[in-house]
C-alpha cells in the first residue's frame, strides 16, 4: 500500500514528506494505523548523526498510537479495530529475559531490530523499489505502520491518541523509573535532576508513589512553575547554590534522598546524583543517555557505605503488561499529560516540532494524522 | 586493671606488647575477657599509616570472642558469663539507621567510635596516665577490652572461640555480602574477584546458597585448591586468558554472571566484576577497599541496560541478630572455618602473623589469649 510518512534519508538533514511503499503484515506481525506520534529526543539524537548505530534511510518515530488494520498469520493476540502502543522494548514473555522477573529488557527480537528490520530481517518500507529501513521496532512517523505482535500493548479505546502516544515513551520512562525500576514507597525523598519531559514524568511518578518530598534540580529557573504543578516540592537551582551541591542537597533531604533519578544524560550530574543519596541505602537512578564514550565514576566509598547505581531503560515496564496500566492511570486521572504535550502539528510539519525541541520551547510535540 | 595488650604506639612501627591500665565498665558497657582475636588487613592498613582516620597510640584488633566478665550500669541483655563476639558494626536497634530494615549500618556511636573512644567520649585504656584509643569499638588485642553492649552479639557457649572470633569481621564480611546483601538464590551464576580469606568466604556463602555456578577469578595459581574445596566450580586466572576477561568471563556464565564479588580492593577490577554481570539484572557488589582517592568507573550504559553497581560492609549484617546465626551455621557444618585458620600464635608473637599475612602465607591468624 502506499503510505505517507516522513523518511530520514541523511544524517544532519531534515526529514522528507514521501508517499512510500507499505508491504502487509507478515507472520506474527501486525499493520497499524498510526493516529499520533510524540517526537522524542531519541529520534533527534539518531537523526543528528551522534547515534553511533544509526541506520539511513529510515523511517523514525518510536511515541506513536493507532488502530490494528490488518493482522498477518498466526497473529492471536491482536484483532482488526484494537487500539494499539507500539513499543521500542517487546515483551515476548517467552525469551530468557522475559522470564527472568528481574528485567523488561526481552531480547526476542534485539538483533534485527537494531539493524532496522523486521524480525525475518527484512523491511516493510520503500520507495521506488528502494529498501527503507525501520526505525526501534516502530517507525511511527508514518500513517501507517507494520510491527511485530510482540512490540504492541493493547489499550483501551477510550483513550486519546493523541495524549497516550507519549506513554508509549516519554510518560513510561519516567514514571516507571519511579514506580517499576527504584519502587519509590510513600513517605520517601527523593530529588530528581532535570526538568525536562521525562524529569516532569519522574516528579508526578513519585507524587503518585507517595513521596514525601520531591526536590527537582535544573539551572533552569523556568522550569519551576510546571514542576511544582507536578508535585515538585522544593526547587534548587545549582546556579544559585553557594557551594558543593551535593552537600547542600544532602543536607535538604535531611541525610540523603532515598532515591535519585538522572534526566538529562550528563555524567557529572550522575555522580551528584549518586552522592546525594542516603548512605546506608539511597539509591540512584540513570535515566539520561550519556554522549557515546562518556563515562561515571566515583569512590567505591559511596558504594560500600550503601548507596545503590543502577538504570532503568523505558522505565523498567513490560510494554504489554504495564503500558495499559499507565493508560488508566492516565484516564482515572492519577497522572497528567495533557499539560506536557505543548504543540501539535501535522506530519507536514514535522521538522518545526524537531526544531521546536531542539530550541526547548516545547516539553513534548505531537503529530497528529 | 592491669591488662597485657599490642599497643600501636606508631603507624609502620611493630605492635608492643605492654600491661595497660582498663578502667571498668561504665554505664552502657561490658568488660569482655577475649579468648581469641584474628589479625585482619584492616588492621594492617591502620597499623602501616595508610588509614588517613587512624589514630595513635591505640589497641587495635576488631576480630575477637570471648567471656563477659562484668557489666556497667543499665546493661540488661548480657550477664557475666556469657559468650561473646565484639562488633564493630553496632546493632542499636534504635536510630534512623536500624529502623530503617534497609541497613546494618548503625550510627548510634559512630562519631566517638570513629575518634577511637567510648561512646560518653573518653578510653578505657591507659598506660602510666597516658590515654590510649579504642579501635574499631573493639580492641581485641587486649586480654580485656570494654565494649558497648550495643556492640556486642551474644552466642551460643558450645562455640569454640578460636574458630568463631573469625565471624567477628572475615567469615561475615564474606558469606553475608551473598546473603544478606546480594541475595543471591539458588540456581545462580556467581563470579568472584580474589580468592583471599574473604573471597573464599564468599564462595562458601554462594554454595549455601545454591549457586549453580561459581567462578573464581585470581593470578595466584596457588588458590585454586582450597577455592575449590570450598565450592567454586571454575577457575580463572586472567594471565591465562587470551583478550578481553570480561568477554571470556560473560561467555564463562552463559551470558554474564547474576552476581559478581571484589573481593581485592582493586578499582579496575571494580570494574570489570561490573560488566561481566548479566545484562538486564546481574549485581555487581564492591567488597575490597580501595587505596584512598582511587576511583571506580564504567560506561553509563553499563547501568541503563540493567546492571546494578552497590557494595556491602560487614556483609550487609546486623550484628546482635545475624552473627549467632552464622555462629549456628558454623556448628551446623553448613561452613568451614577450621580450614581458613592456618595459623594460631600467643600474643607475644603478634607481629609474626601480621607478618603471615603481608607475605601471603596465611589465610587467616589467630592469636589464642
Amino acid at each position: 500500500m502506499k503510505v505517507k510518512a516522513a523518511v530520514a534519508y541523511e544524517a544532519g538533514k531534515p526529514l522528507v514528506i514521501e508517499t512510500v511503499d507499505l508491504e502487509g503484515p507478515k507472520a506474527g506481525e501486525v499493520l497499524v494505523e498510526l493516529k499520533a506520534t510524540g517526537i522524542c529526543h531519541t529520534d533527534y539524537y539518531t537523526l543528528s548523526g551522534a547515534d553511533p548505530e544509526g541506520i539511513f534511510p529510515a523511517i523514525l518515530g518510536h511515541e506513536g498510537a493507532g488502530i490494528v488494520v490488518d493482522v498477518g498469520p498466526g497473529v492471536t493476540s491482536l484483532k482488526k479495530g484494537d487500539h494499539v502502543i507500539p513499543l521500542y522494548t517487546p515483551e515476548c514473555r517467552q525469551c530468557e529475559y522475559c522470564l527472568s522477573q528481574k528485567t523488561n529488557l526481552c531480547q526476542a527480537i534485539r538483533s534485527t531490530q537494531g539493524q532496522g528490520l523486521m524480525p525475518d530481517g527484512s523491511s516493510r518500507f520503500s520507495i521506488g523499489g528502494k529498501k527503507i529501513h525501520h526505525y526501534m521496532g516502530t517507525s511511527t512517523f508514518a500513517q501507517y505502520t507494520v510491527v511485530p505482535e510482540i512490540a504492541l500493548a493493547k489499550i483501551r479505546e477510550d483513550a486519546p491518541f493523541d495524549k497516550v502516544c507519549y506513554i508509549g515513551c516519554g510518560v513510561t520512562t519516567g514514571i516507571g523509573a519511579v514506580i517499576y525500576t527504584a519502587k519509590v514507597e510513600p513517605g520517601a525523598r527523593v530529588v530528581v535532576f532535570g526538568l525536562g519531559g521525562i524529569g516532569l514524568n519522574v516528579i508526578q511518578g513519585a507524587r503518585m508513589a507517595g513521596a514525601a518530598q520531591i526536590v527537582g534540580v535544573d539551572i533552569n529557573p523556568a522550569r519551576k512553575e510546571m514542576a511544582t504543578k507536578f508535585g515538585m516540592t522544593d526547587f534548587v537551582n545549582p546556579s544559585e547554590v553557594d557551594g558543593d551541591l551535593v552537600a547542600y542537597l544532602v543536607s535538604l533531604t535531611k541525610g540523603g534522598a532515598d532515591y535519585s533519578f538522572e534526566c538529562i544524560g550528563n555524567t557529572q550530574v550522575m555522580r551528584q546524583a549518586l552522592e546525594c543519596c542516603h548512605k546506608g541505602w539511597g539509591t540512584s537512578v540513570i535515566i539520561g543517555v550519556a554522549a557515546a564514550g562518556q563515562e561515571i565514576s566515583t569512590r567505591p566509598f559511596q558504594l560500600v557505605t550503601g548507596r545503590n547505581w543502577r538504570g532503568s531503560a523505558f522505565g523498567g515496564a513490560r510494554g504489554r503488561t504495564d503500558v495499559p496500566k499507565i493508560v488508566d492511570w492516565y484516564m482515572d486521572g492519577k497522572i497528567d499529560i495533557d499539560s506536557l504535550i505543548t504543540h501539535t502539528m501535522p506530519l507536514e510539519r514535522i521538522n518545526e516540532g524537531f526544531d521546536l525541541m531542539k530550541r526547548g520551547e516545547s516539553i513534548r510535540g505531537v503529530v497528529i494524522y
